[in-house]
Parts: structure tokens; C-alpha cells; sequence
């Protein structure tokens, strides 16, 4: 038979879950409230969904191969930066199949067996296998209080170190680097090491001295900034993101990228989604009132701790005798689903206030509250 | 600044054309016939529109990430297979971002840098690309009567090689091989290299003697049928197209997929799509009814050749004297977009009674008919 990569067999298989609908047929509950993937609660704006009737009125439309430049998504970005005072060209963003295959593209871009990329333990799972699959070595840092090692991660960099991974926020701790350790870490990077910083919770960020990337990619760096629109613009079953980096790098991702890999209606809906900033402004208010909420609750509940957040989830600490598991387990029965991600942490997306609310009554149910 | 891969390098960028609209715009047409993209004129089924909308009746669905494992999609397409005979399971079927995202799920999965791929040429051009994306060796081999030349292309097998793609009906050709020949090729090729077999135009095909290459998927040979939605199912927007092969296969690619490669509204219109048989069956009868007026008029135009199609689009051979390019220009300016796909050669999409009598008058008119 033929032979996977070696290194391809190094990778966990994903294994499929089965739907939420099968899930709860199977444990007789009526409708699971779901905060384990840091979705959306409200959804996307209004004119998202006006966005892609409009297109599905000429059905045939959705017979023709997307827009492989995604020219009008590229305009739209670049009128939303322009606002902010930067000038981007279409040149400088490339579109990804959700920002998960922009990290893939990165690193099949850069990273060939025997190449180092160097990334935070724990922090999205997708950046190590991304690298294994391209027969590279994932050197994991672990995280100092909760927050990327910056210190100690360039310690890790060697003459085979292509990529660093930056998640800030970081997934699964909802914690951030400051703009002043992050400057640090760019002075003393070698500057032919693509810095990817993965962006994804951008929009949530409450904290003032949040990281200027931007400013590095005006400089020339060799930076990789990426944006989602699954998280704060509510378009996750779409899957579409971006990234923004000087011409010379998109170029070469563009080498790599299948040329229709996003498709049309979410360009169309990327699109319209950036148009309603007054949506985009409610979904961080309900964000911001369900994150005080959830504060004041889970501080109540005295084996438990959490770490504040600048994103749309809360990661939780268990106490030493109670494991993720049991967790997960108790609250699925009670029809909540949340993410276990260690051995005694688990992490709950802020949902809507009545969401959250069952949360907590389930949460304090399990620990006799 | 960071160096992409060297072989990466090799590749041609994607250059991006700019949209239809904006080319309209230029040329200060009104509305241009697309006929380059072998797309399917008729769109998809209705029903696919009515499940879409279905799924927007309830917009908070938008923000949740999609089914991982295609579970409902792959549940539809068990049970088309089992209405011809095939049972198959979830665990011998993976979903692709396109058909296209597919080719390159199995060669990341199996190929390395200094393996090698056979493919024939010119074929789908993604083949090599991937290939060489992956630090691998094409090895493209000249169709033989404008077909894959199967025993030359066993030749060109050595040690290293991996996999063999064909594209059975061809593209840019239209052409087939035959189930013998396949039979032939199968028996003799070594059972440890893995066959692409991308039947994208499958359903297009009236010839008979089509190869049944489900029948080696069934005997547990090395094969990975690709699929698609994208053309007489009218879902190209959407991105979606599925293969079939022995779990073993199934596995190893997918430690490779990325868990959400597939989005939502894809695999709710896909499912949507295979349940329509008559609109499938509508589909192929207005494309056997345009390829009969295509061949009865291009027999007219004495100075070109053209070659019998199992598909959707007809390969055109122009005279020594003119280039596609020409004919490529006269024709956008008339409103008509084909598809110059060789020095001489130009490829036309099967499209609506007056889409093909437009582009028939088009040609005429460059011809002085």
C-alpha cells in the first residue's frame, strides 16, 4: 500500500464529532446551549443575510466560480484600513478558507522538513499540526502566567527557524502580550524569521496597550497579521479570514494558494459584514456585559478560578481533585456544552445573557452552589 | 527576509484577473457570455436554493463553525451509492474545499520533497502545481491522440513515484480512456502507488465503455476517486467536491484535512443538490442538445478542427495561421469569454441555445463565415 509521510503520521487524526442534533437525540435533551467554540451568540448583521439573498435571487450565479481575487472583499477591507489611516492595496491581503488555511499556507510557503517554527504551549493546536504536516519541528514554549513566553521563546530561535506563531489574544487563556514586551521581541528578532500573529480576537480586545503590528508591517518587517471574520463578525460556518503582509510575502503565499479557495458567498458576506460597524459594536457590548457577568458568578464559586479575558471566551481552573472531564460531562447532561483543554481547565464562550446564565446554574449545580 | 521554499518559487504565481463586471465595464460592454470556466449554465437545482434559504431563516447558524465530519452530506451520499449498488461508509469518503483541495490533501498526505507524480499533459493543470508545492517531481507525459497515453505514462513510473493522476474525461480535451485500457493499466501498474482519478466531468459522460473504477475501490486497490459539485451539479461558488477511497486512505488524508475545510452552506446545497435527480438528468439533456448544435455548426467552419466531447466544454483546434490569443481578443471584444488553452487551442463551455448560437456567430464572424 502506498506510504503516508513519515512525518504525516505523526499527526492525530482529526476525529469527527458527531452533530449537536445527533448528540442530543441520543442524550434525550431538547437543545444544547453550545459555548464551546467561541462562536458569535447574536450571529452576524442583518445585512449579511440581505447580502446573500440578494445573490441567491439569480440562482444561477451560484453555478460560476468565486471571484478567485476576491476584488470587492479586498476593497472593502482596504476602505475599512484607509478609515484607520492606513493605506493597503489589494497586494498586500490575501483570503483564506478561514484564517486556519492562511497558517497552512504560511507554512507550506516557508517551512520544509527539517524547519523550525517556534510557538506557545498551549495555544491553537492548529499551528503545530500545520508544521508536522510539512515535515517541520514545532518547538512549543510553555506559556509564563498564562501569557506567551516571548523571553523565553526567542530563546528557541535557531539558524532553521522560518516561522514564530504569536496567538494575541491567546486561544484557549483569552490573555494578552502588551505592546511594550511585544516591541522588545521584534528589536531583538532576527529579521529574516516571519513573525505570524494570529489575530483572531482582535475585535474583543478591552486593554489599551494592545500590540501595534500594523506599524511593523508598515516598516517592511516580515510580519503575517491575521484576522478571522468566524469570531466577532459571526461568519464561522463560511469560513473566511485574512492576513495582511508586504507584497513580497502575500506573493509568495499566492504561489501556494488554490486560486478559488474562498468562496463567493462568503466574500459576499465578509463584505457586507464589514459594512455594518454598528452591528459589530453590539456584538462587543453583549460580549462586555456577559464577560462582568460571568466575572461576578464564577467568583462566587470558591474552588474555581479564571483568568480575565480580552476575548469572547473565559478560561476556568478547576480545583486539584475535580478533572475537565467530569466537568464537560455533568454540564452536557445538563445540556451545556463547553471546551475542556487540559487536564483541569476548561474554557466557556460568553454567549447571550440567558445562555450564560444557564451556564452558571449548571456550573454551580455540578459544584453544589 | 524569510526564503520561501525553493520549490516553492518554481511555481507561477496566481495572477488574479480582475472580475467580469469590472472587464464589462472597460470594454464598455453590457453583459458578457461566460464560457471559459465550464460552468454549468443552468445552475443548480432549485431545491438547493430553497435548503440555502432554509438555513438563513435562522441567521445565528451563520456563526456556528460547520459540521466537521459533513455528517448529513456524506449520510445523502451513502445513500445515492447504495441506490447503485455500493454501500459505502462515512469513514471511506472525504469532503473537499472543491475538488481541488482534494489534490492537494493527497499529495500533502503522500508526497515529499523528491517524490514523484505522473500525470499527463496538457490535463488539469492543479496536478503539477501541487506537486511541485510539495518539493515533488511532475512528470508530465504528452497525451497520445489527444488522450492519456496510459502505457506511457507507466513508463515514467520509478521508485519514488507516489502517485499517478488522471483525469478521466480529460481537461482542456474532453477526451476519455476507455475501460480496457484502465483494466490494462491497473493490472500492470505496482500496487503500492496511489491512483488520483479525477472524474470532475463524470457526469457528463455518454460513452459507454467508461472505466468502473469504484470496482478497484472495491477490490481494496490504491485509488481515490475525486467528485465534484462544482459542474453538472452548478454548486462551483460554493466550493465542495468529495472523494472515495478505501479507509486506510480516507485516514491518512485526513490527518491532513483541516477539521472545518468544508463550510456550511456548501454541505446544506450539496446534499440539496444530489436529492434533485431530474435536475441533474434536465442538465445533461441541454448540454447533449448544445454539444449537437455546437459539433453542426463548428462543422461548418471548414479552417478548425474540433474533438468529440464526454463533457461539458469542446476542445477547438485553430488553422497554423492563427493564434488562440486572436481568436481569444476577437472574441471577448464580440462579448464572449472562452478559454485559450494551448499556442492554438481554445476551449468553449457547453453553454444555453443562444449562449452557444452567439458564441457560434462570434466565431463565425472572426472567420469570415
Amino acid at each position: 500500500m502506498v506510504k503516508p509521510l513519515p512525518y504525516v503520521q505523526k499527526i492525530q487524526p482529526y476525529i469527527p464529532g458527531k452533530p449537536i442534533k445527533e448528540v442530543e437525540r441520543e442524550l434525550g435533551i431538547k437543545q444544547c446551549i453550545k459555548l464551546a467554540s467561541n462562536e458569535n451568540p447574536l450571529g452576524p448583521s442583518p445585512k449579511v443575510v440581505q447580502a446573500i439573498k440578494e445573490f441567491l435571487s439569480n440562482p444561477s450565479e451560484l453555478a460560476r466560480y468565486p471571484e478567485g481575487s476576491g476584488f470587492y472583499l479586498k476593497n472593502a477591507l482596504c476602505e475599512l484600513f484607509a478609515k484607520r489611516g492606513l493605506n493597503l492595496t489589494h497586494d498586500e491581503i490575501i483570503l483564506g478558507n478561514g484564517s486556519n488555511e492562511l497558517i497552512d499556507i504560511a507554512v507550506k510557503t516557508y517551512i520544509g522538513p527539517g524547519d523550525e517554527a517556534v510557538m506557545a504551549t498551549p495555544s491553537f493546536v492548529v499551528y503545530a499540526m500545520s508544521v508536522t504536516a510539512q515535515g517541520g519541528i514545532a518547538k512549543e514554549v510553555p506559556l509564563r502566567d498564562y501569557r506567551h513566553d516571548l523571553e523565553g521563546m526567542l530563546k528557541e530561535i535557531t539558524d532553521r527557524t522560518k516561522i514564530v506563531f504569536i496567538a494575541n489574544p491567546n486561544n484557549p487563556t483569552g490573555t494578552m502580550n502588551y505592546r511594550e514586551e511585544f516591541d522588545s521581541f521584534m528589536k531583538a528578532l532576527r529579521e529574516d524569521i516571519l513573525v505570524v500573529v494570529d489575530e483572531a480576537y482582535y475585535e474583543y480586545v478591552t486593554e489599551s496597550d494592545y500590540p501595534d503590528t500594523l506599524r511593523y508591517f508598515k516598516e517592511g518587517r516580515d510580519i503575517l497579521i491575521l484576522r478571522t471574520f468566524s469570531k466577532a463578525y459571526g461568519l464561522a460556518s463560511l469560513r473566511i479570514g485574512y492576513g495582511i503582509a508586504k507584497k513580497e510575502i502575500i506573493t509568495e503565499m499566492n504561489r501556494i494558494r488554490e486560486p478559488f479557495n474562498t468562496n463567493t458567498i462568503a466574500q459576499i458576506a465578509a463584505e457586507a459584514a464589514l459594512k455594518d460597524e454598528e452591528h459589530l459594536k453590539k456584538v462587543i457590548e453583549i460580549n462586555e456585559k456577559g464577560k462582568q457577568y460571568l466575572y461576578s458568578e464564577l467568583d462566587k464559586i470558591k474552588q474555581i478560578q479564571y483568568l480575565p479575558t480580552q476575548t469572547n471566551f473565559i478560561y476556568i481552573i478547576l480545583p486539584e481533585s475535580i478533572s475537565s472531564k467530569e466537568v464537560f460531562d455533568s454540564l452536557l447532561r445538563q445540556g451545556v456544552i463547553i471546551r475542556p483543554v487540559g487536564p483541569r481547565q476548561i474554557r466557556v464562550t460568553i454567549g447571550l445573557p440567558e445562555e450564560n446564565k444557564t451556564f452558571i446554574e449548571s456550573l454551580k449545580k455540578f459544584f453544589g452552589g
